[in-house]
């Protein structure tokens, strides 16, 4: 029935610092009010879940030079807005911080610690040159009918 | 039952021209047709919602600097595209003009007396340094588990 | 009842290479899984639908000039981040290329050929400047009202 319906999808197709911090947390807070939540990461979304230390892998030309340009995980996040090469995230980490607000490492964590699920896109992955062993532990990896199956259980689903 | 609903909610979380006059179209457009409606106001799409003139408000260097760089209230949004400085919004804004497409003031003037319910993000202001002396009236102040809640209720929920 | 509803929506307002692929793999993959899938494009979104060759339509300038600088049809369009002018965009295509992904264009007609209804907003139309002519074939042509009929019928609604 509908109205028992607690299930929430978020698909996490930007990489932004900004729109990163507004996905976490929207599941974070829809995790700890009792929802089930499912998170599918993909394109530049993708970047918010790389390790930031350099992993060795094997990649072509192409996905060597997307790996190189696209930033090593959430610490390294620029914002949507206003960035100015860093500076804007700079700032907006710095204010966070004097705001007592969790960084998005922390936020990640907590997502994981609620049992939210984070889902990476393959077809993404495929085309972007991203391998599992670069990714955080902890994710699980499907394509876009997996997205639709949960996203056909959710009542609430969001694109950001 | 599922059919009987009316209810939408949008959450504003872009402060570009282009995205706002979408999420208010949408919004005032579903509340004329007999929806409730919440707008739910995040990050840049607070500055949607500043008061036009400058407001002496107490803040600290970094709140400061942040509100000196985002823009004071409708009439000052660039686009999200091609804005070229500004001259993008003021093509987009000589162009409504001519079509006779209302300007942003006035849709915000429409969505309150269609009685959309505007909710700006407390979280996000803290971060932000926006204060409530510098938003326009008529807003409600919550936060992300007040947003869930009435998404909860909708049958219709978009992120801008 | 709702368990039976299999209807999505997505509305298109980007114009950007990325988040249009992110759209139809979206679109078509529903439609595959035997969903009704209503795409509504507006803004930038527009974009993607018009057709390749120049068209000669009746415009006044300020028309003309966001006309000329906007790109005709999905074969031209860049990336949301990392463009660089193009070459963000021509390598993201080199790279579907390479796994033999789908182009964008190719994306269209499959969408096409599964029955995804593709409606492009006349009042975005009227603001742009853009005319029927210029636009592909296959088209409708609605307003927001059309829209938020088609989204109270389903249960994924999306803004891309």
């Amino acid at each position: 029935m509908f109205l028992d319906k607690n299930k929430k999808t978020i698909i996490v197709f930007s990489g932004d610092l900004d729109k990163a911090m507004a996905s976490f947390i929207i599941a974070n807070g829809a995790a700890a009010m009792g929802n089930e939540v499912t998170m599918f990461f993909t394109f530049w979304g993708l970047n918010i879940l790389r390790k930031p230390e350099k992993t060795s892998t094997r990649k072509n030309f192409l996905e060597s030079m997307f790996g190189w340009m696209m930033p090593r995980g959430a610490a390294r996040l620029g914002l949507s807005k206003m960035n100015y090469g860093g500076m804007g995230a700079f700032m907006m980490k710095a204010i966070m911080k004097q705001k007592n607000v969790n960084t998005m490492q922390e936020m990640i964590e907590t997502a994981q610690s609620l049992g939210v699920k984070m889902i990476a896109c393959t077809m993404s992955m495929d085309v972007m040159g991203l391998k599992e062993e670069e990714m955080i532990e902890g994710l699980e990896y499907a394509g876009v009918a997996t997205y639709l199956g949960e996203a056909d259980e959710a009542n609430v689903n969001l694109f950001i």
